[in-house]
């Protein structure tokens, strides 16, 4: 338990760490480096609970709002110095990822959904809070033009599925998924695996669409 | 019944059409597209659920989960192609517009709210899918500067109430309240009726106004 | 009861003022106006209620409505001229904030939920509605970058939190906490205080840092 809530918290720190930094390259102030940071880390996993219909897990303990605290202080703290720990942001954030997934998964089996929407809250877990975050700071959701992120989260949850179906134990299981999601995640930025962009559609405006 | 699952089948194609071209145009990448065309088609009935406090209608069946998957690959087949069908998506758009206004009121009186709440979340049904697929691309919501749209819903919404005080028939109500609701976009559109711009504030910036 | 409503008017109506000229000055159409102004008004308490699991305040009883469309009435009317009463908007907007901070707290700890979460959901209630508000207009929301506004609700909510704990009688607690948001709010407009900027971080983007 305790190792699993340390992930929970690395991850947590990782994901409000890359909402803070994008804020203050856009000159927010502290506060709101603050809350963009804050809904990167959270905004996924409040978004799952609001559609499953269960309180935000955020409101049961005050330790998120603390974790993002302690990354806006670090972030204070070391200013440029943070580049030097690009790559080990990175490793904290796929690693968040894959617990993010396995979790958001876990907390839909257990609200009597079925399958295809756990993998669903899996993929929401994971990627809406970067979403969000991107729509705080006004810019294009990153994840929709670059790497693969959801499809990470999506290969997660089929592991997660297959090893359900054939009756792994629970803990096996979790490591297994979390880790496949780990995996293409570091694979695809290694080697900058990207998804194919749909072509054919670069004049339209959306009042010619529609 | 069956009848009415094809024009919500046609209507939620249509809608993910339209986010998933809008997407493409902006170079999103395949996920970024289908996640776009997704949000387009059940942003406002999930908006809707939310509001009512029941569970978002899509978590209840992968229908729409695979109506989507289903728009991305035409758009992928066709396209340029699919300029040559932008009257027919219009229809389709139109005809989905007035089922999504109509279920949206329905859905609201099952759950015992007014008249007002659910005329309210028929406008919201159909109109806030194409405000989140335009927050995620970054643009301004085309539905607040272009044609007539909500007000189209808003017409649908009074009808239905008039035909329910009138007593008419739950069917005639229906289809009387969706086919004003596509008359009115139809209309809007061919003879390019929009509402007035509210003037003389052209050169006021938040600061100024804050 | 009176008095409290119709600050709370006041207030609504403050913000949908706030909402309907910015929409004016993109071009918006009345109905998009409108819909800006609703959403400032009432997107705060909104985002609050699905957090809290209850029923959008708003839903209960159609005044919230009415008073956003009186708003674009009289934006409507005078045109202009509103910019000579930006001083009384300023006032209403803040007397209206401290009374949404206060509100939110207290339907929070009514809902059984801890201080903290209480106080979070007052700063939620007061500055949601101006965030959603700057997403819609596609702007960068205003109050992650001037003056002083989550933390004049952050202040109120301590002093909230600290009368609670001295034993305040509930009607001093309202009054002196509602009156500690609006001071600090007042003071930070008037000798232009605001929160430090993050510094170091001017030239990545979100590429460079994911």
């Amino acid at each position: 338990m305790n190792f699993i809530l340390l992930i929970d918290y690395a991850g947590t720190f990782a994901f409000a760490i890359s909402g803070i930094r994008l804020a203050s390259a856009k000159q927010f102030d502290l506060f709101g480096a603050y809350v963009v940071g804050l809904v990167t880390a959270i905004g996924g996993g409040t978004i799952r609970d609001l559609l499953l219909g269960v309180t935000p897990f955020w409101m049961l303990q005050p330790s998120y709002l603390v974790v993002t605290a302690l990354a806006l202080i670090f972030v204070f703290l070391l200013g440029k110095k943070l580049i030097l720990l690009n790559n080990t942001f990175f490793i904290f954030d796929a690693i968040g990822l894959g617990l993010f997934v396995v979790v958001g998964i876990e907390k839909s089996l257990a609200a009597h959904f079925p399958f295809w929407v756990a993998i669903t809250m899996g993929m929401i877990t994971g990627s809406a809070g970067g979403i969000l975050r991107d729509i705080l700071i006004n810019e294009i959701p990153l994840i929709f033009r670059k790497d693969i992120y959801a499809l990470a989260c999506l290969f997660g949850g089929l592991v997660f599925f297959t090893c359900f179906q054939l009756g792994v134990s629970a803990l096996i299981t979790q490591i297994v998924s979390a880790f496949s999601v780990i995996l293409i995640r570091v694979l695809a930025v290694k080697y900058h695996i990207s998804l194919p962009v749909l072509r054919g559609h670069d004049n339209e405006t959306p009042s010619k669409i529609l």
